[in-house]
């Protein structure tokens, strides 16, 4: 495979430094307790990048492991779950919610926009008995961001805990875990950390492990059960033997991330100048509202279908971009500005690529994207 | 953590090669289509190695997940299944049938000895109403490999289908999965072929789609559902992100191994010249029969703790032993023999390093190890 330039919303690209660290020399993690200081300070730098105090670990698998590990360690048979669902991922948590056992009530908010604030508010006043709300960050596949902000202390306040799928969003959205009273965050390596995919991680409030460890039932299957974690460094002992060099990789990309004082503000203002770019353009994004800071969904214009556009990006000027899946396959494109795709020379080139594969099709433009996105970045 | 040399039963060394191939730059593996092929010819190696021409999957988690996958993706509750247990891994099987369901009886073997043959075969004249088995092929704790050639034919004669753990085996032992009518082998990265920790991969015959596929009850999760894999190439839709760095160390390491064709014979001959060195010397295998070629595990000599050799081993002479846990905790020394910790100079300096721990603290040997091991191998 040719190294491409990846513009999708993840997996991003992995910096040499990642790489290098990714390759050093392992230890036996099992029994080299040195590793269990480096796996300790490691999700140390995570809590930073998360700003919490509570527990981080780091599961070895992908982020889909973070959501079930949740699932399955919270979930009781017959518990109330509330998942909030204004898009793709938002009803898929659901599913997994039922797949632990848990009564699931969506709360349908519109597909095209941020959750209404208002009106979860409304609902919650007459609906408000549910254990736990499953809540998403950044729907990756419409490329919005909902408002973490003000949904979880909203749902704390009838004492509901929160587990928020923050994959897409960790390091490229503001997160304040503790301020925001988010009894769980998950996260992913692949994503804005730009680290090889493999690694999922997660935050654990007191009160989920509260009910973690005082379950009625046990927890169905060991890879998923955060209980068997719960004394992992007093014990020096993981259920597991942890991926050291995926560990090593995502040690060296949060530390990168951290040093990275403008990052936060650089995600929203490339994010902020490719829409103008799109907009201004002729062309038509997805969401009305709640725009992600990490990936821009725009609908694929009329006149030419998906399958061009990502197969001319791909093969005529090397460039990966995405579609969607679900109700939104073939109907949207996903450029990706996370994490080491986030600079303006990467967007650059690519909108220059875009605007020549749009040329090449008779597809009018109002102006060149890549020159408009100069223009607002 | 310094780089010491590691001569544990897994994780073992990772040669830079494989870390060179870890290393390389990645694409997004679930967009580009060339990573499919690459997924797929990285899965017909593996088959080489198994010998078999099943199914076979990698997946993004450590050996454990296989063995849980397995256990999830075949076990309906109430189905009854027989674990094969002589040895911590052997009964720790059973938990994991236990826990989707599965109605467990344990053939129970000495734990000194590998799986006794006849015995297996007295009790499976009067009981043999088992759906699964499982067996374990290399018993890592206690260094003791199983006749998975003499059990899984004998089990198939009765209609019984086998799920292998050979983890610890695979590459290092002969494995014939087509040969031996092997439903369902299980292996890791971290051991025999020497790559990072952080994949598990597994065959599955059509027998166990079959049973996989036609399940009254719903699989129980998803990380652990192989169901979900069943049109993976067909549909180009892999059901999570693949860690594609991972699988490029994987492939490297696979096709090292490949190349190797003195690999087998090198296992067995070092193996045995490990075990005549200890024995000859005055030391005492724990195993009476069926030992392992990938790890050997002996006595804690009298007159010294384990900590003491475990930590002098490791400050004085910079190298890495294993000791056991459960019922072994504290009473063996394991040395791994395994992939790239199997050349006669990691072993002679592993016990010449140990003859000195061992002279230190006066414990006598009728002769050093390090020269016997060099007059047998």
């Amino acid at each position: 495979m040719k190294a491409t330039l990846i513009m999708t919303p993840g997996p991003t690209y992995v910096s040499e430094d990642v790489r290098r660290a990714l390759s050093k020399e392992i230890t036996n993690p099992d029994l080299d307790l040195a590793f269990y200081e480096f796996y300790k300070e490691t999700c140390n730098k995570l809590k930073q990048l998360l700003n919490t105090n509570n527990d981080v670990l780091i599961l070895s698998g992908e982020g889909i492991l973070g959501l079930e590990a949740a699932c399955a360690s919270l979930i009781e048979p017959g518990d109330k779950v509330l998942a909030i669902d204004n898009g793709i991922f938002g009803n898929g948590f659901g599913d997994f919610v039922k797949m632990y056992g848990g009564q699931v009530k969506l709360f349908q908010s519109d597909y095209e926009k941020a959750v209404d604030i208002e009106k979860l508010e409304d609902f919650l006043k007459d609906h408000h008995d549910f254990k736990m709300a499953t809540v998403v960050h950044c729907e990756t596949p419409s490329g919005i961001t909902n408002p973490v902000d003000l949904i979880c202390p909203m749902l704390k306040k009838y004492g509901i805990i929160t587990v928020v799928d923050s994959v897409s969003a960790i390091g490229g959205e503001p997160l304040k875990t503790d301020e925001w009273q988010i009894d769980m965050v998950l996260g992913g390596s692949q994503k804005v950390l730009s680290a090889p995919p493999g690694l999922t991680f997660l935050s654990i409030s007191d009160e989920a492990w509260s009910i973690i460890m005082n379950r009625k039932t046990p927890i169905a299957g060991y890879y998923c059960n955060l209980s068997v974690w719960r004394n992992w460094y007093e014990e020096k002992w993981f259920p597991y033997t942890q991926p050291i060099s995926d560990i090593y990789a995502l040690r060296e990309a949060v530390e990168i991330l951290l040093k990275d004082e403008k990052a936060l503000e650089r995600h929203r203002r490339i994010a902020e100048a490719v829409r103008k770019a799109l907009t201004i353009g002729g062309l038509k994004l997805y969401p009305k509202a709640g725009f992600s800071n990490t990936v821009t969904t725009f609908m694929v214009p009329e006149g030419i279908d998906f399958k061009t556009i990502y197969e001319e990006m791909l093969k005529d000027h090397n460039i990966l971009i995405a579609g969607a899946f679900g109700l939104l396959k073939d109907k949207v494109i996903r450029i990706g500005h996370m994490g080491e795709n986030c600079y303006e020379e990467k967007i650059y080139i690519t909108l220059k690529a875009l605007d020549e594969v749009l040329k090449k099709n008779k597809i009018e433009t109002k102006d060149e994207l890549h020159k408009l996105f100069i223009q607002y970045v």
